[in-house]
């Protein structure tokens, strides 16, 4: 009799664990069951700020399989069910069909948690008014859009991290009037330390953003049960529509509710194999905390490219292979409008948080040669240990070209190179492409002399 | 008293030592006197094709730094000067000024040398007729300038390597009817596997190109002194204009001259920290042999990157100092059209010269997500050692976006990864820049899978 895989969740950690799974054993060795919440599986919700600015034309197209597509392939997908409780000892799942409220209890052999994160969704008065929303599903990207129809004009991102960043792109792009507002004294004051931080707000600003820094919202003003306002600590904002973009969190609640290991940072613990601490239980993507390699902490980061990786890692060792997640960064990119932006590892910030004796060095170099038309500026800060030169992180904002130089600083940082190997390296050189000394050694060979 | 480098060649490699050494020594502790036999200091040979193609719109933005600015720096410099023979006992260069025909003899406490290399000039009969050329000069931009002045309609370029191919699409997008004469079966035969070379092949044809492949040249006709043809081994192909891109050799004669060691590949033998083995003599750039990071050979590569950084070196050394050149891996890039061209490391055939186990896998990925607007196909050969896993080398051929990503596969190969290690990595993603496996994840996962 075959063994049985439950899987929780037919997002990108769940459905690449099922796919990887499946192609090493087949289905008289191994069933593959997958519960799934919505009616979709394996889709781009990183895709939906592009799809809302009107760059990505369908939402069809952010489906990378559907359920139907699974299914061919000898994967039991069960859209619209959700898993409402595991029970460890017995090895049983309890489900419900959302369509017909219907509870059952199915045993597995082997289990994958892959729950997902949730947008972090503060207690404030008035947020489940209609017109406020977080951009997390094809159905809230169904309302902005109904509400575009509708004749809303004015748009109020709530938070400036990469989602607030990229909705208010989109939103512009669509030609609504936008305000965000950040708590914080600089957009992606998380992620970016300040001075990378301050061109970011003056790209905002100059395509016509308005944005309010050191803003705390306080709640929405409703009327007729519609939004009409976003209320701040200094005032109100008019608003037709209210994104929230402030992160989000693990959906640990399931797992540690069933007694297995959930850490400090709110994710669900696990080795490098995708292991809980509980027997024949695994989870992967944003559910879970993953090492970081510069710090050696556990960290929640809810990508999809990490979840696609954890995903696969997991059906290997699952489908009996050894396979282990290397751990991660911290490596993120994204753009507003022609502006890119990316880090990678350890802000200075960070660094000094963390406890290292960290200096950082700001330098601006161009996309290529200096003769070459449309060479590009941008700023690449390296963040570097004092002493002994050892990269913790970089951070790059410029013009186009400029953000996925963050690989090679991401490539060197996973490899713990010095900032003076660094500035050494063999990188490709020709005009059209690079000055002769690339911005990345350029930035490394200036940490160099400050370290 | 102060002592004296001597440094004989004004380009990237002389002008980059003396500058540091400049930067680190006060001219009262060390003069500097560089003799350079052209007019021109610190200029991009590489930006040449570009201008000829009208890109580069200016001959003068191609100079990082005139004569005049060095002088400015306390560097003396000294152009139209030929450095004839170094007598390595004595301490001394003898030099001829060639605007005069005047000789002297100067005494070096350190010498530096930077005699860079020469364009491979077969002894094909007619290869001094008016209109055949190589690209290595402002005069030879200049010339070819001159000529299409001059109504010069049908261009063969001898070639299919970087330069040619450069030229090339320079010269088409002058108009020019473009025939590229190339001896090998393939353009970028040399640095590119048949299957990656390929596609660069079907671009040069598609943009109109007459490519001549396998096809060896064996003259020119002249009429009047002027070229009318290239005649090759099928027969003459008509030509206004010859441009000869194969390559080029160290000017390492004057070092051999003065007993100083030159090596199997042609160039002056250098250690990592740019010393020949004569005393108080020095070597950077393209006249050295530099130790290939993979076979741990010594290799030539003409390059201003490494010259750059070579020179660098040596001038920190020199000025007392302490500083290390780590090697080449062979990353290069260039373009044709839309289409970039890079590599680094070892091709399949090189790694199995080298004497490696060695796989090749290509892989056919894109530049972003496939649903985001603008996502470029391209291919990515892996080359690596079956059994461990080890990279050696990668090649990319493809659109936008494409290229560059050579520098994370460059940056793993230095740091001697494997293909599953570096298929685990955490790179940058974000739709507009990267599916959620970038195209690296995936040759480096689908590499590890055959290996």
């Amino acid at each position: 009799m075959a063994r049985r895989l439950v899987i929780i969740g037919g997002d990108a950690a769940g459905m690449s664990a099922a796919s990887q799974a499946r192609r090493m054993t087949s289905s008289e060795k191994l069933e593959i069951v997958v519960f799934e919440r919505s009616s979709r599986t394996s889709y781009a919700a990183c895709g939906l700020p592009y799809l809302v600015g009107g760059f990505v034309k369908s939402a069809d197209s952010l489906v990378a399989r559907t359920p139907e597509q699974h299914r061919a392939k000898g994967i039991d997908v069960r859209t619209r069910h959700e898993v409402t409780a595991i029970d460890a000892e017995a090895s049983t799942v309890t489900v419900r069909d959302l369509d017909t409220g219907r509870g059952s209890v199915l045993h597995y052999d082997e289990l994958l948690i892959g729950t997902g994160a949730a947008g972090i969704s503060p207690p404030w008065p008035g947020i489940d008014a209609q017109g406020v929303l977080q951009l997390r599903t094809f159905d809230d990207a169904a309302e902005v859009e109904r509400l575009l129809g509708a004749g809303a004009r004015r748009a109020v991102v709530v938070g400036a991290g990469y989602v607030g960043l990229e909705v208010a792109e989109g939103l512009l792009e669509r030609g609504l009037d936008v305000t965000v507002v950040e708590r914080l004294d600089a957009p992606m004051a998380a992620v970016l330390d300040a001075e990378m931080a301050a061109g970011v707000a003056d790209a905002m600003r100059a395509a016509g953003i308005d944005l309010r820094l050191g803003t705390a919202v306080t709640g929405f003003t409703a009327v007729g049960g519609r939004v009409t306002a976003v209320e701040t600590a200094a005032g109100p904002v008019p608003a037709d529509l209210a994104v929230i973009g402030l992160g989000v969190r693990p959906n640990a609640e399931l797992a540690r509710a069933a007694g297995i290991g959930v850490g400090e940072a709110g994710g669900i613990i696990v080795d490098d194999h995708l292991r809980t601490g509980t027997a024949h239980v695994w989870a992967a993507g944003d559910c879970v905390e993953s090492r970081h390699r510069v710090t050696g902490r556990p960290v929640v980061v809810a990508l999809g490219t990490h979840a696609n990786k954890q995903g696969r890692v997991a059906g290997t060792n699952i489908a009996g292979g050894d396979a282990a997640f290397g751990g991660v960064l911290g490596t993120a990119i994204t753009r507003f409008q022609d502006v890119e932006i990316a880090r990678t590892g350890l802000t200075e910030r960070e660094a000094a948080a963390a406890g290292f004796d960290a200096i950082g060095v700001v330098t601006e170099a161009s996309s290529r040669a200096h003769y070459y038309p449309g060479a590009q500026p941008m700023k690449i800060k390296i963040v570097a240990a004092r002493g002994s030169g050892r990269l913790l992180g970089a951070q790059i904002v410029g013009g186009a070209g400029a953000g996925k130089r963050i690989d090679v600083l991401a490539t060197a940082l996973w490899n713990e190179m010095t900032v003076a190997e660094l500035a050494g390296m063999d990188l490709a050189y020709a005009p059209p492409f690079s000055p002769v000394w690339d911005p990345v050694l350029l930035a490394a060979g200036k940490a160099t002399t400050r370290v």
